[in-house]
């Protein structure tokens, strides 16, 4: 599909892509690239990558694809960068948790004549770090939610996409701003709200949580700067949506203080009903 | 141990206990106990009990142990009425998310000459309901918090220990007050956060969730009627939490709305602390 796939930043992400990769195609040519070159070692030694950069301008003259898998705030710096170093003829997309921002800015800052940017966006992750959890079918079965912007070629937007499905995901495209709007909802107000709770946590109660707790607040162990810089890029859904959530808390606390057992369990039923749709 | 063990509520953890007990030890008679005899029949094949009622009066008066595992605001009032039906040497506890008003009405309750109560709350459940989905392990290494108000014959407290130590628990003994504080932040409160997220979600939205979503909002399918009654039941400081959890949230989105990198990250890496010393 491609020769020489370049992935800019070989942590849990980059580190899934190169592993899925290779196990697809062992000739498909994986370079990482990134600032340490320790853990781009310790990727190579597991065969998440054929070899690795730390400059670079080394990493990418030789790539047909580019996958950008740095921190949401860097996605836009970094395309652009790699954008002057690729082939003219090659591919870039990313793997950012936020889009409208990255696309908008990028429609700027590419070059007319040279290599053509796809926002993506995998459902995938974990709330850990690093290439040493990656895993080789993190994509199989999930969603990957391409951004276009309308200006790029048709024939980009395919390769992207085909790219995507021969790791295993299912595609689907949205307007940046569509999807920044719903993983507002989807992701970034769930985490808000795990984080929000277990500050409220004294760690002393810790040993009296069950499962409820221990799923609920799972993904508030993200990376405290990756997270602030998703919610930063995604400032205007984010705060509507927490605007919204105490809007609700509010509505439960006085339903709660007017002890009104039918407005409780309507709010309750409500919420039900959305979460049953969705399966255990 | 016990020779004839009622179970009130024959549901979820109701048989649990029933499947618990009948792994261990075949002989105990369990009694089911309850409302519905067509479930109380499906239980029976089950082996989850041995036998069953729906007249309460007959289930209990061979009864030396009484497991009350109906809705926490019926527990008393249930509790109150197996004391007078059960032999006066017989031994209840009851299986309730919340424990202070439980308490305190049977303390008042309780006839002086007949059966103990001493309350129990195993920190062990599902979302789902129903003896279809009771598990002999269900208490396997999970905790149980009794709560005794310092009045009952230690003989019958150590008693109800044993019993929940040989379903395979760990059992901590805490006041009723502060059983109640706790659960309001280690089991109260997620459930409300995690309604209220499942509350903001547009139904269609549902295809963009992931595992975060999906894991941080479980618990709110719940019954709604079931946790309409413990948050009633446990108002004072579900109320408390919920503010808490109301101003949390306002200060995260005063640090989004000042674009504050520093306390955006200090407000999550205080969450993650939190969160990741319960281990994923």
């Amino acid at each position: 599909m491609f020769q020489n796939v370049a992935i800019l930043g070989v942590g849990l992400i980059g580190g899934s892509i190169g592993l899925a990769i290779k196990s697809r195609n062992p000739k498909t040519r994986v370079i990482g690239v990134g600032r340490n070159s320790e853990s781009l070692a310790r990727a190579r030694a597991a065969g998440i990558i054929d070899t690795f950069h730390t400059d670079t301008q080394k990493g990418m003259h030789t790539a047909d694809f580019v996958v950008v898998c740095t921190p949401v705030d860097r996605v836009a710096d970094d395309v652009a960068a790699v954008a002057e170093l690729a082939p003219k003829s090659a591919l870039i997309t990313d793997v950012g948790s936020t889009k409208r921002r990255i696309v908008e800015t990028l429609a700027e800052r590419m070059p007319s004549d040279g290599p053509t940017f796809v926002g993506s966006h995998p459902l995938a992750g974990s709330e850990k770090r690093g290439a040493d959890h990656a895993k080789p079918d993190l994509f199989q079965n999930r969603k990957v939610i391409l951004t276009p912007n309308g200006h790029e070629p048709a024939e980009a937007v395919s390769r992207v996409e085909e790219f995507w499905r021969w790791l295993g995901a299912e595609v689907i495209s949205l307007s940046p701003e569509e999807h920044d709007n719903i993983l507002a909802i989807t992701s970034h107000l769930p985490h808000v709200a795990a984080a929000a709770v277990s500050k409220l946590m004294p760690p002393e109660w810790l040993t009296y949580t069950g499962s409820g707790f221990r799923d609920s607040t799972r993904v508030a162990s993200g990376d405290a700067g990756l997270w602030a810089a998703i919610f930063r890029e995604n400032q205007g859904p984010v705060r509507e949506a927490v605007r919204n959530l105490i809007e609700q808390l509010q509505q439960f606390e006085q339903s709660l203080s007017d002890d009104s057992v039918v407005s409780l369990t309507t709010w309750l039923a409500d919420a039900k009903r959305v979460r049953d749709a969705l399966g255990s």
